[in-house]
């Protein structure tokens, strides 16, 4: 690419029972166990004001994916033709960061309960965002 | 934070007319003009998908961003009380990635013309996705 990178530190990581890329859902609704997020302690401040019931955008590190792939097939059927990364939710992309619409069920101190998350156990946390309108993805 | 850091890499960037933050609109449809998404040409196959009235997620990297703060006034406005910035769409946060959903206007090889995108001239371009069911936000 360029000369040009940036560095991102993560925030916070996933602990879910989630271990294996294989067995794991493709989609967060697609039977995604609850899992946890289990911030940084210097990031409590950021995150005072999340409640339990509230639906949140979160955004990680797929520290798992493969970074060199351009075109893959969807969901990883043979049958269906390779299709540019970008068009597709895959995790290897030349950066691999996920965003995952979660439902926060618990907060205790840094730790989130949340529910439909579908990464896998000790994923880093980049970023969490709120859903700014319901039903039109912001 | 940690020790651990990722490196992230544009794989693009932003032409806009937007050149200045205290203009700029706070979110893409709260007035934004047309803007260019500028691919590196060594990504190209992974954009050959995405087609002209297609809407899709463009994450960037808000490079004029502060990274040191973790609590403001929702959208500038003193009157509202500082709220964690993870509860807000500002763009001053540890990780400042910006999340635009964007519809694809026309594709002239590797630029692409796109409406609503508030993000400034020169952003650099980290990921796409596509909207995967739009209405619900994936």
């Amino acid at each position: 690419m360029t000369e040009t990178g940036y560095v991102v530190e993560p925030i916070g990581w996933i602990e879910s029972p989630l271990v294996d890329d294989a067995t794991a859902p493709l989609q967060g609704d697609e039977g995604a166990p609850e899992a946890w997020l289990v911030f940084e302690p210097q990031v409590s401040e950021g995150i005072r004001d999340l409640r339990a019931g509230t639906e949140i955008l979160v955004l990680t590190w797929l520290d798992r994916a493969r970074r060199d792939v351009l075109a893959v097939h969807p969901r990883g059927d043979l049958n269906r033709p390779r299709q540019g990364v970008f068009s597709t939710r895959s995790p290897h992309r030349p950066n691999p960061i996920g965003l995952h619409r979660v439902e926060i069920v618990s907060v205790e101190g840094t730790r989130m309960r949340v529910r439909n998350l579908e990464a896998l156990n000790g994923t880093p946390v980049l970023d969490v965002k709120p859903v700014l309108d319901p039903g039109t993805e912001r």
